[in-house]
This record gives C-alpha cells, sequence and structure tokens, in this order.
C-alpha cells in the first residue's frame, strides 16, 4: 500500500501530573502532540505507511519532538528545518465539573511562519496516494494557510485523495481573516471531511435542522451538497456529562447511508486529547482498508476513539487487534493474562 | 473593600501518593492546610483582602507553611511566633467503599498552647469588617478556646461581621469540656453560621424534625431560632454514595427564605478535603460582594465547592470566573483551549 | 489458633505508572505479589499466623520479594532456595473499555523447577491446620503439579483442612497436560473450593443450569457433588462494565444452604489484581474463626474483596476492624478523622 | 531601610530532572528564574524591603511565575501587564566534562516587546533608595534596551544609588546592535558595576593586563576608570574544572584597595545557574548594609554564592544566618541537629 | 548464638528529594530511624538475632515504623505500645559547604513519656547476652533517662554484655538536668563505650592531650581509666571537608593495644544520616564474632560505616560478604556482574 | 556511506532510582541497553547508517525495547523475532566504595535460543560494509556463539570490515565451553578488536609484560602478533579510585604507532554503564570516517566515552559536535547558553 501523509503543527504539550492546576505544579510531563501527527501516528501503529510533513526549528526541542514520533514509527523525511521556536501548549487536566484548559504558547512557531514553497510537494506526495490536513493549519496564519492550500491543489493535481478535519479554533485565526474566507477553498478539495456542527457553522454558516442525531444528520447532508468532491462526510457524537465521562459514537453519510456505530460509554477518561484524531485516523484507516464498506469503517474509527479516552498524551498507543477486540464486544475490562 | 480576618490551626497535611496506603507509602506529598486559611486563601483568589491569623513556632516547618500561604496572597502580618511545633495531619486517600483516613498529630502545637492575650486582636482587626473562625479551635485545647472567645469579643465590639463554620471535629475535644460547654457562647456572637446536622446535635443538642430536606430545614430554623444574632444559617447538602463520587448542595436560611442550589453531580473526586472550607468561602464571598442577595451566595459557595472536589490539596484554586462559568451551566468538561 | 500454610508462586509484578500503555512505560512499580502469598497476607494482617511456602533462587530480586512479605508478617521459614530466577509479570492497567494487560515472563523460574521431595512437608505442616493452595501451581509445570499433589497428599495424611482457589489461567498449561488430565485429582483433596463457572467448566466440564446467579447456584452444587470431601464451595459474583467499574458479590453452598452477600458497586477501581485473592483469604478466615456461620464468612470475604478494589498492588492492606466497617454499612466514603 | 528595586525578565526555567538529556526526558521541572529576580528573593530573604518591577502577559503561566516570586516576598506591585507570552529556557544539567546546556525559547515575550513609557518609573522608584538592572534586559530588543535607558536616567534623577550585573548573553542581541552601542551608555549611570572579564571586553573593549588575578585587578581598574560615577566594581573569580566542581571567589575594587575573599571549592555542584546573581545580591547586600565595610561585603556575596551551588533552581535560598555560618568557617559539612 | 537487645527511639525521618531545601519541599521521602534500631538492623541483617525494644502509639505511624523493622528481620516483641505519638525529624541533606539540617519533632513522643516499669526487662533480657543502649535516649526526657538506668541495671544483673554509642545531641536535653548529672551513673554500667571526643567532653569533662590522632588517642585511654567495668573503648576518625566527601576511620582500645582501621576516602556521600551507628552495629558484630580479635572488629566497624555512606536512608543495607570485600581492598566501584 | 550492522543480545534494564539498593526500591527506571546496539545508536546519533541485528519474541516487552532503537534512529529490518522472553538485567548504581551491582536474568532469552541459520546474514549485510559484535554473544549459549560464527563468516565471505568488543562476561558461559575453546577462532575473523587485559588473558592466555601502560602496550603488541587479520588493536585506560569517579583513556596499536589520547578526570560519574560500548563506537566512528588517522579515531573515542559517564542510561546520546568540542579542550563546563 502507498504512503499516507499529514501535514500540521506538532508541539510540545506540557501537563501538569495528575490533576493538578497550573498554579500548585512543580513539573510538567512532556507530551508530543499535534492533530495531523496524532492520526500518523494511529495509522503507523494500524500499519500503515505513514509520513508527516512539517517545519521545525534546529533545536534540541525540536529533535526531542522528532525522536517521539520516529520512536512510533512515523516517516519524517520531508520536514523542513527552519524558524525559530517549537510551538508549545500547556494543558491541565480537569476532573469532573472542571474541564481541562489550554494555554497556546504556538505563535511566532516554526509552522506559523511557514511559507508557500518551503516544502516541495511533488517530493513528499511521491509514492503516496492520501493526503490528509486539518482546519489548525490555515488558522495559525496567512502563510500557513496558503502552504496549506499549496499542499491541497498539488495533492488534487497528483491524484491523492484528500482528507480533512476541521478542527475549529477559536483561539486562534487572529492574523485578520475569517475562518468563512479560507475555509471553504481548501474543503472544495477534499474527499473526506470530517468535523462537528461548531465547525460547520462557523467555517461555513451551515446550520443543521431538527435536535439530536436528526440534526448531526441534517449538518451531515448539508456539508456533502455543500462540497460535491467529498465522497465521505462523518462526525463524532459525543454526550457530554463532565470532564471525567463520555459517552462517544460517530455518524457518516456517503451520499447512500447514514452509517451508525455503538455509542461507548467512557466512564473514567484517563485523557481526552486526541480522541477526535483518534476516530479521524481510525476512520481513514478503515476507508483505506475497506473502501466500499463505511460503515466497518466508522465503527473502527469510533472503537478506536473509544479507547484513546483511557491512554495518556495525545496519541493513541492501541494496536488494530486490540481497536477489533474492542468492536467485537470486548469491554468488560477484565485483566487479559 | 476592607480586610476579612481569619483564625485558626494550619497544619502540614502528610499524604501519600495516589490511593497508597500508610502501609505502603515511601513518601508523602506536602499539603498546607486548615480550615480557615483554606476560606482565607479562596477569598484572596476571589480579589478580597484576606489575611490569616494564628501561632506557629520558629522553625523550618513554620516557614514552609507560611511561604504556601503568601504565595496564594493571604496577609500573614499578625502571625504570632512561639510554642513548639507545627500541627500534622497524616491523610490516605480512600476510593470507592474506602473512606480517606486522617492521622491526627496536631497535639503541643502552637496553636494548642495559645494563650488569650498573645494576639493582639485590635491591631489584626484594624482595618478588618468581617472575622471568621471555626468549631475547630476551640476543640483543640482550654486555651485555644479562651483565645477564640476574645477574638470574638474584641470582634464584635469593633462592630466586625463574624462568621464560623461549625466544623465538628469528635476526635479533638480531649481536654475536659463537651463542646455544649463552650460552644453556644461562641456561636452566639456570630452573624453567618454554617453548619451541618451532626454539629448541630453536637453543639447545641438541635435535633431536627422530618427527613431528607426537611430535616435540613428544620435544622437551619431551629438553629437561626436558637442565636438570634446571626443574620444568615446555611448547610451543605452531600449525597455520599462513596468516597469517590458525591452529588453536592447547599441551603441558606436568612429568616425569610430557604435559598437553594442546584445539585451538583462529581463523579470523580480528585480530593475532598476542604471542599466544606470551599463553599464557607464562596458563601462568604457572595454575602460581602452582595449582602442582598444571599441566594446567589450560596449558588456561588456551592459552584465554588464543587469545583474544589477536582483540585488535590486543602486550597480551592479556582478564579471567581470559573465558578461564575460552572454557575452559568458551562459543566461540560470540555477542553477550554 | 494454629498456622495456616499457603503454597505457591510469588513473583515481582513489574507496573507502568498510573494508566501508561507500556509502550511508553519509562519507569515500572515493584509489586510482589502470587495469588497464595496475597492469601497468606491477608491472614496475616487479619491476625492469623499465616506461613508461605516456595521456592527462590538466591540473588537480591529473591531477597526483595521476602523482605516485602516478611514486612506483612507472613512466616518463611519452609521458602527452599534453589533454581533460576524470580518469576516476573508485567502489567499495565486499563482503564473503562481497556482492559489491564499481563506479559508472563515467568518461565523456568525456581517454582516452575521445584521438584517433588524438595520441600519437606511434614516439617512445614508441624503446627499448622490449614493448607491453601491455588490452580496456578499445576498450571506452571509437570514437576510443581507433581510437588503440588505430594502436599495435598501429606496435608490430608496429617489431618489439615485444605483449601484451594481454581484459579484457571489459560496462558499457562504449556507443558503437555490439559487441566482436566490433573485438576481432578489434587481438587478431590480440598474442603474448600472457590471457583468461577470458567474454571470449572475447563478443569471438570461442568457446565452449569440456567441464567445468571441460578446458573451460579447450579455450578456450585455441581462441584460440590463432583467433589464429595467439599463441605463449602463457593464463587464471586462480578458484574463486569468495565475496567474501572464493577459489581462485587460472592456465593457459597454448604450442602445446606446457599448463603449471599450483597453485591458492592465499586465505582473506581484502583486495582483489580488480588481481589479474587482477597475473597479467598477473607472467607477462609471466616471459616476458620466461625465455622458454624458460612454466612458471615462469605459477607467477610466478599466485603474484603471490594475493598481491595481500592488499594494499590495485589495485597489487600486492609484490617479486620476496617472489613468490619464496610460489612456494618459503612460505605459512605467520608473523611474518618 | 528604603525598597531596592531590580527590573528585568523572568522566565520559566524548564529541567530534565538529574542529569537527563533534553532527548530523554519525559518530564520537565518548572524552575522560575531571572538574573534580577533572583537578585530580589535573595535580598528579600536577607530581610530586605526588594520589589521586581518587569512585564508578563494575563495568563496561567504569568500567574505560575507571579506565585513563586511572591512566595519569596518579592513586591510585585508594579508588574505591568500586557504582551503574548512568558519568556521560557530550557536548561539541561550536565555533569563532569559535560557542561549544562540552555535552549533559549524567549523571544516575543511580554518584556521583549515592552516599550519606554510602559513603566511609570517615578512610582516604581517612590521609596525606593536602589535600582538594580542587568545587562540581559539591553540585549533582548530594542525597546527593551530603551525602557532600561530610561529606568537608569529616572533613577538616577531621583537620587537612587543604581547597580548592574553586565551579564554578557552572546545567543542575544539579534536585533541588529552590538552591546558596545548601547551597554556604555547604560553602565555609566551606575555606582555599582559587578562584570566578568568577557563582558568587559565585548562590552567596552577594555583588555586586562598579565594574568590569573592580576588580569582581574587590571580589568577592574580599567573598568572603574572607564566610568567614573561607580564607586565599586567587582567580579567574581572561579576556577573551573568542570560542570561539577567548582573554586569561586570574588573581588572588588573600590578605588583605594582591592577586596579579597576567600576561594571555596565546591566540590560538588548541585545547581550553578544563579550563582552569579547570588553574588550581586550578597555584595548589593553587604554595601547597603554597611556602605563603609566592601571587604565585608565582598566576603558576605562570595560566601552567598557558594552556597547557592548546593541549591537546586535559580534561587539562592538562605539565610544571612546561613552565610555567615560560612564566612565564620563552618563548611565541615556535619548535620546541623 | 543467643540474642541482642538495643533499646531506644526510632523516628519517622521525612526528607525533602535530592538537595531540595524545606522551604522548596513539595514532597517528602518517609524514612524509619533511630540509632538503636538502625544498630538492629545492621545485626539482623549480618545474621544476628536482633530485637529492638521501644514504646509506640497506636496508630498508622507507628505500624509504617514496625512494617519497615520487621521488614529487615529485626525483633519486635518487646515494644510496648501507648502514648501519643511517634517521632518526627525532618532532615533536608546538604551538599559541598552547605551541611544537613534536622528539625526535630519529637517532644511528647511515646518514648519521650515512657516510664520506669512500663517494659519488663526481664522478660525482654531473656534470651540475650548483650545490651546496646545510646546517648540520646536518657536526653529525650526524665523518664526516659530512668527507664534506661533501669534497663542497664537489669541487664547488668542478668550478666549481660552492656554496650552504649554516648551520641551527644545538644538539640535535646531540655528537661532540666546536664549530660553530666545523668550519663557518668548510666555510662559506668557499659563493657564497651563507643563516643567521639565531643561527647566525652560534654558528659565526662574529659579533655584529650595533643592534636590530631594523638588526642584522639588520649580521649580513649582517659575515658577507659574512667570507666574501670569498660573492656573496650572506640570512636569513629572523621576528616570532614565538607556535607559531600570525607574521610572515614576509627580507633579501638583494649588497654592493651590502639586498633586502627585504614582510613577511607568517601568522595560522594548519598546519605550520611546513619554511618555513626553502621560504625557500632560494626564493631559490635565483630566484637561478638570474635572477641579475642578487637582489630578485626573495628575494621569491620570502619568498612560498614564507610559503606553506609553511599545508601540513602539511616539503615546500613549491606552484608557481611559485601563489608568483608571492602575489607578486603575491592575498593574500585568496577560494576559487579 | 554503507550501514554498518551491529549483532547481539538487548535487554531491558531495570535500575532503582538514584542509590537506591535493590532492598530499598519501590520502582524501577526502564533502560534499554546491549553492548552492540549501545554502538549502533551512538554511530546513528553520529549521522551514520546503523543497523542493529538480534531475536526478539513477540511481546510487549519486546515492543517497548525496539521503539527505544528507533527512536534514536537504528535500523531494525533484520531482526527476527521467535523465542520466549526478552533478556533483562537489574542493575543498582553503587557510589563511592560501593560498585555498581548487576543482577543478570538473562537466560533462556530469544537471543540465548537464536541457532544458526535463523538470520539471513546475506540478506543483513547487502548494502553494508562494516559488522560488529562482542563477546557477550558466543557467551550467552552453544547455539548462540555458532550464530556469531555464522555471521562473521557470512561478514568475511561479503568483505565487510568486521570488528568486536571482547568484553569478557565472567558470570556468562554457563553452558559447558570455555571462553578459550571459542573465542579465538571468532576473533580471528576481526580487523579491529578492543579489549581490556582481562578479556585477553581469560581468552587467549596473553599475559602482558610490565606495568601500567607499558603492559598495556605489550597486551596490545601480542593481541596483534596473535591475530594477524586485525589491523587496529585498542584498549579503554582507567584508573578507578571508585564508583564515583574515575580517570579515562585509551590506546590504539595499529602495528606502526602506539596512539595515544588525554586521560579524562571523570570526577562525577552518571552512570558507568556503556562506556566501554561509547569508545568502541567512538573508534569504529573515527576509523571508518578518517581510517588514515587512528589518532583521530581514537581520541575521538575516548572523548565519547568521557562523556558519556554524564549520561544516564546505556546510550551515549551525544552528537559528534559534543565529542569534537571536548577534544578541542572545552572542558570547564560553563553553562551553553
Amino acid at each position: 500500500m502507498k504512503k499516507i501523509i499529514s501535514f500540521g503543527e506538532t508541539m510540545l504539550r506540557l501537563t501538569p501530573p495528575g490533576n493538578q492546576r497550573f498554579a500548585q505544579a512543580t513539573s510538567l510531563e512532556i507530551i508530543i502532540g499535534g492533530a495531523e501527527s496524532n492520526v500518523a501516528v494511529s495509522l503507523a501503529r494500524f500499519g500503515m505507511d505513514a509520513e508527516w510533513v512539517s517545519r521545525l526549528p534546529e533545536n534540541d526541542m525540536a529533535e526531542r519532538l522528532l525522536l517521539e514520533l520516529r520512536k512510533h514509527g512515523v516517516g519524517l523525511r520531508h520536514v523542513v528545518r527552519g524558524g525559530e521556536r517549537v510551538g508549545i501548549y500547556f494543558l491541565e487536566n480537569g476532573a469532573s465539573q472542571r474541564g481541562s484548559k489550554v494555554v497556546y504558547d504556538r505563535a511566532h512557531s516554526s509552522m506559523a511562519t511557514l511559507q508557500p514553497g518551503m516544502i516541495d510537494w511533488e517530493a513528499a506526495f511521491a509514492g503516496a496516494d492520501w493526503f490528509h490536513w486539518s482546519g489548525i493549519t490555515p488558522a495559525i496564519s496567512q502563510s500557513a494557510a496558503e502552504a496549506c492550500r499549496e499542499a491541497i491543489e498539488v495533492a488534487n493535481r497528483m491524484g491523492l485523495t484528500v482528507s480533512t478535519d476541521l478542527n475549529h479554533r477559536a483561539a486562534l485565526w487572529k492574523y485578520g481573516k475569517q475562518p468563512k474566507e479560507v475555509m471553504p477553498e481548501l474543503t472544495a478539495g477534499c474527499d473526506l471531511i470530517v468535523g462537528a456542527a461548531e465547525d460547520v457553522r462557523n467555517y461555513f454558516g451551515i446550520v443543521p435542522e431538527g435536535d439530536g442525531e436528526e440534526a448531526q444528520r441534517s449538518m451531515l447532508a448539508q456539508l456533502k451538497n455543500r462540497f460535491p468532491r467529498a465522497k465521505w462526510v462523518a462526525t463524532t457524537l459525543r454526550s457530554n456529562p463532565n470532564a471525567s465521562q463520555n459517552g462517544f459514537s460517530g455518524l457518516l453519510w456517503d451520499g447512500q447511508q447514514f452509517c451508525e456505530a455503538p455509542s461507548y460509554p467512557v466512564t473514567h477518561i484517563v485523557d481526552r486529547v486526541g480522541t477526535g484524531d483518534a476516530f479521524t485516523a481510525g476512520l481513514i484507516f478503515g476507508l483505506r482498508s475497506y473502501p466500499s464498506d463505511p460503515q466497518w469503517a466508522l465503527h473502527f474509527g469510533v472503537a478506536a476513539a473509544t479507547l484513546k479516552h483511557s491512554i495518556p498524551g495525545d496519541m493513541n498507543l492501541v494496536s488494530k487487534a486490540e481497536v477489533e477486540a474492542l468492536m467485537a464486544g470486548n469491554a468488560t475490562g477484565r485483566v487479559s493474562r
């Protein structure tokens, strides 16, 4: 099977141990995470040839980040070097009624100062048949948005399947443009769109009709109509009682049928960050492996994301066999000896 | 706004990591905590000018304790020095059916040997309009009880509003007097009384009529009748399935109306210690900020205490904005980016 | 009261901190655990004179293991030394839908190479009136199975009460024999049999009739019929939503009545390993203390095991008084000061 | 005694535990440090009224930094808020032949974007008689250099004693100016100049004559001649075998005599960062306390800095009494009980 | 061989990790230590039947302490229970010029309130031939001093060999008597006296003649003359450059010859506490094993104490074989595989 | 440049934190280490294309090990899978007079049961020009020795340069053969031999003449004479005061000249394990990079190994630039900012 290329910013995530607040932390755990490299790590662990493309400075923090991705088998040959700094985000883990909190320190990163032309997309895409990006990159800076457009254009021209996770981040988008001015054009080049109602409203002004799952179906149907190239549109479904427990499922529309998956009750969340990326990665894994069975792909994505809630850090360190065991109903939590 | 003075003993709390029992611990986390300084820390973080008055020895353990309170912005100018030792309490964290366990090692502390006259209450109360104490201080020793009476008398004379958290601790009260002999006189000088049914029965022999919330209303009504100076009487309401989960709410009676608050389901308790203090602090903050809106004050206290369950240690390290966000219904636990 | 002897393999359990997966661990916590020594530790902590018999090599890892058992008051005089290595098992803690996972590294251990005749059972059983073994030992190796048979024969001859926990481990039994060829003879010498439906089906081909608790009763009744020496047969009852929460109870059949116990909802599991051993130990404690009250014994076993879920490691570090407090209904999780 | 004001950038220092390299770190310890706030912390601990002036953003990382300085008693009333980020520096601890390594991530910090006029120096200096800055601030950015000049001018005008630590950092000075273009004017306003041969050569082109301590004397003499306002010029003397051991002393020239101090052999360095700041703080403490005894001041500075080598972090957490005990010859390392 | 009984107070030692000062600690490591139980642990590890006698309260902290001593094989049958609290001492680890610092919190401990008659010395000494105490016990309180005298009298009467480590602690002796009033009588009952010049001067007014080792010889000679029952008198010899490095040796006088041992250069001290106890234990081990070879005993004590400097905590966790290897010259520090 | 292949066993090294002894450890740090993979990691970090060949089981512990090597850029394509277990070694860190101690638990590992024919050496050596093995592999088992011989034969036939580190481990060699029966034949196929006097005496009966460095020269000369294929023979030179400090240098003989290097005084050893491998790797790097300058290669090896002493774990995580900086004389330990 050919390569899949993901593109985006990966950061040092620095997190106080346990449930400490920033005000009481005396140390920070180092996590390496970014929406797009999280997807690449998942795919590499599931056995696919996944490569991540980005821009990083020449310093020890960038090396630290690269070591972690290499460890999990992600290709790094087209990461370009330059710029000033690695992006950082500080995250404290919430519990019950207290949500987790992110303090971004990613401005002026090497990805934020990436310019179109810096990455040789023809070279990066050689031997690849799929390209994945997310809505975070165009939110970082004008030039990153342009580099993203460049990548999508080349991918379209070279015939790669293109996927995106819309991933709206309101705290970004500070460079003077609104998402509505940027995202429609980029999304138009995609074959798979993963997004939530909030993303779709902010980016495209799409307002779902009805309530609950009906609204989700309406949102997906409108989204697919709006972007005719998209073969599949999908979303996660979350019931959100609080920061420690969560029901997780998903929905996919391919123009023919609404694929559904079980809703898994995640009763004790270990780390919620990266669960959306785990869903997207599982979905992509399924659609690439069995393109004619989107139902299986959706279920694989939902089960993969369910397991991610139990794993510290951004990356979904599970195997294909573990995801399939959950899909087969093994959720009793017995000790596997 | 003027200062608020709290008075009481603060201890080193030494706690095994995670859910270890004492028998298996090889290290202990240092927490600084005491009912009254916990209240002062909350108020300082909410933006009030809060000062804590106590007695500590001249050693490095006392310095360690003071550093922690200074860090959170609590005034310390009237802490007197002398005596032999800092009180200690060892606490192991329970889970599910196993309750947390405290081993007190606070006898002979500098607060236990505090004598009336050691603290210059006129000086301490200068510039203050509120005085807060709790039922723990009169439980420690005869002389501490007398110093507490002295403080209340001066506060009453100087016109400060006086609040108390009744906080019955059966394991204290070893100096030969029963709570019933001491507490009624001290409580009589208070404008705000926070207490639970157990406290009120032990201290004042008050037996509520009815069951459930009706009993709580009966208890508060009798309490206010018994202490006519009290403008507000309040209690927390807890539904207590086990050591890891808990429903939390409160009730306040001002002689006119029973103010109620939502009951928040705390599904994953991080640290239960200090939640009562967080309630009292939130309530005081509300009553001082908006004396004519006890309903808001009660809700603020309940929401503050709910959040405290998610924070390690005795202190409620939340901001006013975070409490208000929960009051406004934001309990979904989404990551705040 | 006379001694109780337990016999089996105890290992180093090496566990990543918190919920880390093996792939992300940089350290491992050292736990000392084995089904039979876990029982001995429980009994020693409840005040009985408990001794553990096994075989260990002469090296620092064996010393480390022995130090831990000595610490908790278990007699070690008949542990024989020899062989190559201490058995190890690696365990990662699951959460929610992700079960805990064990990687065994116990082959070639000193217990696996134990030969009949190496342990002087007459000497070990002198002063004892009870012998406990489990189905793990015969699963390790042919020679360990033979040593186990030897022990049971001597125990029977010397008039000790013999108990077993069937403890089927499918990943063991690699030496060429099936459990069905080995276990019936060993079990026939037992006065107390603790086992689950899965054990009983694999070992003895017993298939329960009916569903739910009816099936459990059927299983116990058939088990007792099959092994007429057995005075008591018992099983745990678990409702298993996932790796973090669990309902726990048990059932005992003495040929006269089915003893039942409350089902305790363990909502936040800290460590599930050793809960079965805690049940067996509590049951043995009860049956030895009050042989005519199997109902109390069962309840004591269930309550002890319920508490074990809240304690890190394999050992049930609770006191008799704590178990009795839970039996008396104290499960509110209030801080005990 | 009046206040002393220090001014400069304080950062989060993030350090792998022990001697880990960045490449192997999975966590980072949080240290709060900056040359000028380190001086303020020392002075506050020695009992002086020390205040730190700087600029920080409005976020949780800035709060974390402020909590740490408040904890140690440093005044913070004139810290202004604004800008984007807190500066960070990553530091790994070397040993023996491997030096410690810093990766700066301080560009675009709130101090780097500080503009003249943002700080109300008249207000900050009210009640103060001493102002301390260092050569790091003018190295950060053009605007920070201008704000520094502004501060010195106001201090000179208001009659404060001004001290500087020249602190050359070659990795800074990226905004287009050379130190030689900026530092002479700023240094001219100082009454106390602390610097090393390297600083003085880079800033002022001063080349010492002779070798060893003779060269140091020559350097100080030239420095004082060049800056006639300076009443005292001083330098540390280090013999630098490697990252773990070090001889430490200092030299001071007041135009009359060369004051010398013992050379302390620091045989086991715990943390070298902040030792120069500890020297400067000790020297300032001495000169403010006993202006007519520069010999005592120098010795106090040298002894304080010697002790700093044994303390983790940037801050010199020692008392005046501990420094004086070392000055009196107590260096045997006996346990003080 | 018969039992050896040691008698004294053992405490929780609470120590910040690494070289942290109390002011920066957020956790404390739990060490169990006391001069006399340290001796018992050493002797048990060397293979002797050692028992420790003391008084402890009935709480979880006392249990924690007992678990640690039991773990290392020390007999505990005559520990009596009662009183209020376990003694605590806080210790921060120094480095280089900064000495380690102890904050005692041992007043009012169960040992401090021990009364003569509480311990049944006849029962404790049955089966024993050696009794060891130290100068710390008479320093704690009047009643502890009396209990100590009682023990020595019974030991003398029952014919046990009696040893003492003089161990002067100036911070104790607060109950109104001077060491000179108490120690001579107690020391008169001893067969082996271990002490330093400082102890001997404070207790007995003995002033050595000469310098260096000559003074040590003079001190020992006078000490033996003063206490004619003493068969052996011994002292450690330390060269004390600083808190991290140390030369260690010892000297013994039996009335016939001055036995000497090599001086071991301890270049990197891990934990200095308990090194004196390790010397005394090694010496006792040697004198009990080979009473006619005090030279070997001294060397064994010195080598054991040398190794103790490399071991965290109070206890000397080395084997006889390891001590003998050092005595045989194996100090190269090669990895033993 | 072509690939270099190293072959051997890599283990989990499990190490108590700091200087804890096994008896007191409650956790173990996971280090991945093996003489030959340590060499591969060094070479990969210096920029060479290094691949490691071995045999590992199919389990999570093997995955953990592979992740660590992949992280540092080592090729793993020819690692074969099979067998039962990953080898383990437990190591406690000594200090001063107490040497570090290893407890091996490597018997029955997948490498110990490796058979000739399992590895396709022609495939592994394709594209490679250098093969490295060590004397540990033939010590593990008869079949591993045979697989090693097989590898050397193929390497010789395919024209690769072959290097070995003799690495005598007396605790291995348990399968019935003496090193003298096995090692001569294997060593005969080598172009570079690194060994110490002890190895050479045990393997080949070579007895050096003279003392000190003269003996080392004699040893190397005899070694080269004995194995005429060897172009270079080299040894490390260590002066070994104790476990915490060490002088380090090396010596190389190419038949023409004795190349020497400076002796670096490592005053504070962080981790001594892997320093010999770091020397060998540095030497190989030098000889491959500049084959005509063995003097530079030796110095590079010595400087690399010197730095390794400062790095926790088995791997030498330094860059070529850092080694060259030390060679250029930069050993002052100044903070590099």
